[in-house]
């Protein structure tokens, strides 16, 4: 009658041996895009296919025991690299200690489905290119694990490929930020968090940090002057010890940093001025996070589960991978179900109504789609996204069509195109962490879909 | 657009400085009962009550961050120490990478529910006492988080505290040997294993370690003979040995044991004949998960969601913990909503059928009911459960009602009535690990129900 988890074995290397291809990685995934090199030029040198790089074709986690390299291990620190990242997307709390997000106990609302077989075959061209393309080209060329389109909450596209399938689970990434984003801009709707308060007085541990003296709504809209490096190739970046802070597993004995992301978020300190500039900095979205549990008492998993998970018919739990003290990962430790992401963007486009059902407030979602401020999402340069804003941790396009997206490394997407009633969720594991990668080969197949639905 | 995970940051104590108080309890919650000192008695001589020791209460994880001396970890290793384990066996995903053993997209079938509320006040007698007892007051004697009972397929009882709820799920600790052996059966009823076989010629791995000429039924009646110490006290006690080896966390750079379930079960050495007594030993449940992933290409977790979970109408996604390699565990990591456990508690009563469905063969089922030699099982010496046996890793009463048992430490239960056509499913959070402390007030406490339930 006797038998148990195991106890915890002690054990790994010291921090300082952390091999550097591994820093570089961290780095790069934690960090932000404007202060990285352009797209990994290495990893495009010779980049496997979409179709050679399938984790079923490349056998992770194959046999019992797998084969020893085909095994991966959170601890060996890799599991993060491409190839093995298209398995990981998938497997997260295989890996990692996670909180769940669960359904609740209500009916499975499938979308009604009507294939349009005329989608794959619609021709864009690419960013930057003279060589058209076709949407279903795109798939693999950016190396989708799934695609979902719905048109008037109407399923008219899905494909899966790599480690996803309709039951799976797959790593949001940065879209986790914009369902914390959301659930502020619920809060600030509901009258329960005031957006011009001070960070200081609802989290007060902050007070000494550089988000302190920062409101709510320069959190919301990463409007916070913030020192927070993320230049990979300094051993002593922030991006190092925040990650350190973050991860679950035990702490070397030598260890005096920061121990949770919360600790972390104490020691941040300020650089220029809140309110003057975006800067896309992922602390932002757990200092919200912090925020949100403080006022509310429950944490994001939890608010995200009672206000949205539980009531939209969702089809999957979703899930967080959490800190060493429990703490969900508000920056970017989300997975969920394809379908059940596209549901959010259904949520986003119908106002914040589904399925007749009002869940969130429509002035929490109307904010987000007036958008945040252009000029100052000009002063941090994306090339590729000339003209567009960000406020509640959402990416407002500010095209004629009023498309907004959550965006997430390595391909994730929510799009919502309102004049096309078009909502477009994708997962996807592109070896190159940026969406500078993908954007171009994306967003103009987006267009396309748009403008294809837009008459119908 | 960019964030990751953390990456890990190494750590902890070397092994050698694990806490002695960690090892015994470790080696308690692993150990067989046999070779365990009678119920703690330190525990027992200042136990909180149910409600005193309530997890909420506590205030266990409470709070953003929650207090220092009210955090659990994995890796502090006292996590499933009373008090602190009555919150953990709702919460061990959040401790440790775990693998999902899905529901499906199905729809939930809720059972039909009369609530019979004269069971709370059903009268029996404890072993050994003198003094009745009401069914109610036994469940929070038994520091019960959660009791369902079923009479004929419809809900008659239902009742939660603790850490639990009907959306939460809970550890089941050894009733996982049940799906685990239940699984087995289904192979061998089928066909695709011959229980006759000799463990090395499914497992070759196994030939060198006492499993390799034990057949596949002594594995699944747990009479191999094993040399396989759970003696506490022995630091060098193998069950150390299989804890180090199943731990998902990085192992010391100079510790040089098994590094998974798998490469420990290679080195488990034979004590005694094969198939002379029952011995109640985890690793064997652990051999039979290595043969059902070895013979079907899955899982103990992908088998149990493709065979039943995802069939059954199971009212929430189930799960394993695993090991640094991905490995369920099969001897006891198992953890799932107690509906869902009645579900298979119905299951096995109605032979195979559920929701006028067959899920598993009856033979299957058939052969469980039957049950193992009692000749066997009574060198084991139980004393509370005499005329007992053993068969398919289910505990078979023997009694005039033909019930028999799915039976996890610290009070996790499965009991099925088929004269009195009734299942009761428990979780619990008893202080004490073995089950020798609550059965004097479970056991007849079901009897009691079944009596008076066979009339109706």
């Amino acid at each position: 009658m006797m038998s148990l988890p195991p106890a915890p074995i002690p054990a790994p290397p010291p921090l300082r041996a952390l091999p550097r291809r591994l820093a570089a990685l961290v780095a790069l995934s934690l960090g932000c895009a404007m202060t990285l090199p352009p797209p990994a030029r290495a990893e495009e040198a010779t980049p496997m296919t979409a179709q050679q790089s399938d984790p079923a074709t490349l056998g992770w986690m194959v046999g019992a025991p797998p084969p020893a390299d085909k095994i991966i291990r959170f601890s060996d620190g890799d599991y993060f690299t491409f190839p093995k990242l298209r398995w990981t997307v998938c497997h997260f709390r295989q890996l990692m200690p996670t909180i769940g997000v669960g359904r609740g106990l209500g009916p499975l609302r499938f979308f009604e489905r009507k294939i349009d077989d005329s989608i794959e075959g619609l021709s864009f061209m690419p960013l930057g290119s003279t060589k058209p393309m076709t949407f279903g080209d795109a798939f693999d060329v950016n190396y989708t694990d799934g695609l979902v389109i719905l048109h008037k909450g109407v399923l008219i596209y899905e494909r899966y490929a790599g480690c996803l399938d309709e039951t799976g689970q797959h790593a949001a990434m940065s879209v986790t930020k914009s369902l914390t984003g959301l659930l502020g801009e619920i809060l600030v709707a509901e009258g329960t968090i005031d957006d011009k308060a001070k960070v200081a007085t609802l989290v007060p541990e902050l007070a000494g940090s550089a988000f302190g003296d920062a409101t709510v709504r320069q959190v919301l809209d990463m409007t916070t002057g913030l020192h927070y490096s993320e230049d990979y190739s300094d051993p002593n970046a922030d991006v190092w010890i925040y990650s350190a802070a973050g991860s679950p597993l035990p702490k070397p004995a030598d260890y005096k940093g920061p121990r949770s992301y919360f600790d972390y978020l104490k020691t941040v300190r300020k650089e220029g001025e809140h309110g003057a500039a975006f800067g896309y900095k992922t602390i932002n979205s757990d200092a919200l996070g912090w925020i949100i549990v403080r006022v509310t008492g429950k944490s994001v998993a939890t608010l995200l589960s009672e206000r949205i998970w539980s009531r939209m018919g969702a089809e999957l739990d979703a899930y967080y991978t959490v800190d060493s003290i429990g703490t969900p990962f508000a920056g970017g430790g989300f997975n969920a179900g394809l379908r059940d992401l596209a549901r959010i963007g259904q949520l986003m486009l119908g106002g914040g109504m589904l399925n007749g059902e009002r869940l969130i407030p429509e002035a929490a979602i109307a904010h987000i789609r007036a958008g945040g401020d252009p000029a100052k999402f000009a002063k941090a340069d994306y090339p590729l996204l000339k003209g567009w804003s960000y406020t509640g941790m959402w990416w407002i396009t500010n095209n004629p069509n009023g498309a907004f997206m959550a965006r997430g490394v390595h391909g994730q997407a929510i799009y919502i195109d309102p004049a096309a009633q078009m909502v477009i969720a994708r997962f996807a594991s592109n070896p190159v962490t940026s969406n500078a990668a993908n954007d171009p080969t994306s967003l103009p197949a987006y267009a396309a879909v748009a403008d294809y639905l837009k008459d119908k």
